[in-house]
């Protein structure tokens, strides 16, 4: 029979040859997507841990629907991040296509600027696939960019749909489903939780 | 034809309306479960939304790989969170079924205080599934005291393969699917992103 402890030891034996075989040490390109919750809350949560190893930070919002959310007012505050709001809203929002491309040109040529920057640990590209959705920017051009960016640099790009080929340039693709969501049950955009 | 501008509206009116449906003001409870990348990321990601809303937090992690992780180091050090590291590692890392059990059971008593106090606005079980799954922790009492907590406490809980019964009583479950992980293509656990 086996026993709990002989299971143990070779799940152990297990996860420690798949840490073993693993030993490139590089920047990693993150894809955050689906459509469930998680995507860019995930990405603030590897903000913080990256603040916890004294990285510089970068964050690129590329569409945004309110001003006041937590995780800007919290981050923003700190020393290492840098912040930028791109779009005005969802574009169902602003109802505005050349604004909204407008903004998610400049929001990229900010990111540009940190992706050109070695000092910069980590880069979050928030909702940036909406900008391939709707034709703002062109993800050719993009994931050149991202190519020759600095070898340590960690980036995460979050939003729904990512393209195929930002998937396949990715090393790590989170697919985040959505099983059921509070609103489905009545309940506002709760502050602290949601936004 | 229908023109962009027609499309967004029609959107714009579906959320809204949807929005607008959403009325009820209470805590939330969430779990984030699944095979994937980003379960207590985006949980941390929600602990920097609620500090940005000067809401207190607490963070109760009932099984931990490591000691030295950023969002520890980060989140510790500032007023407002309270952070207990409950287990010594996954279980397969302790060996030690006793003593994994008493560190949960330990985690979950800490976990009960914070659950009781009103003026925490989030408490964070992190990693909690693997208590019930490994038979540490009983589901059905643990299901009491969250149904029992303060009315706008919010709850994150997360962890692979969380039970139905803890799904049936969440009001947002997420299930973060992994597509791919850098970690197959050789590559380290790297500092700022996955610890």
């Amino acid at each position: 029979m086996i026993t709990h402890e002989q299971r143990m030891q070779k799940k152990k034996e297990l996860v420690d040859r798949k840490i073993a075989a693993a030993k490139v040490e590089r920047g990693v390109l993150v894809v955050n997507t689906g459509n469930g919750k998680g995507k860019s809350t995930a990405a603030f949560g590897v903000v913080a841990r990256a603040l916890g190893h004294h990285m510089r930070v970068a964050v690129v919002q590329f569409v945004k629907g309110r001003s006041d959310c937590g995780e800007e007012t919290f981050f923003r505050a700190l020393p290492g991040v840098a912040w930028h709001v791109g779009g005005e809203g969802f574009t169902w929002e602003t109802q505005d296509k050349e604004r909204d491309a407008a903004a998610a040109r400049l929001a990229w040529e900010v990111a540009c600027g940190h992706l050109g920057d070695p000092g910069v640990g980590l880069v979050v590209l928030d909702e940036m696939t909406y900008a391939f959705k709707y034709g703002w920017l062109d993800l050719e051009a993009v994931l050149a960019v991202l190519r020759s960016r600095p070898a340590r640099q960690h980036v995460i790009v979050t939003g729904r749909a990512a393209p195929q080929a930002l998937r396949d340039a990715a090393d790590t693709v989170s697919d985040m489903g959505m099983e059921k969501h509070a609103f489905q049950s009545g309940v506002k955009a709760m502050p602290g939780l949601e936004w």
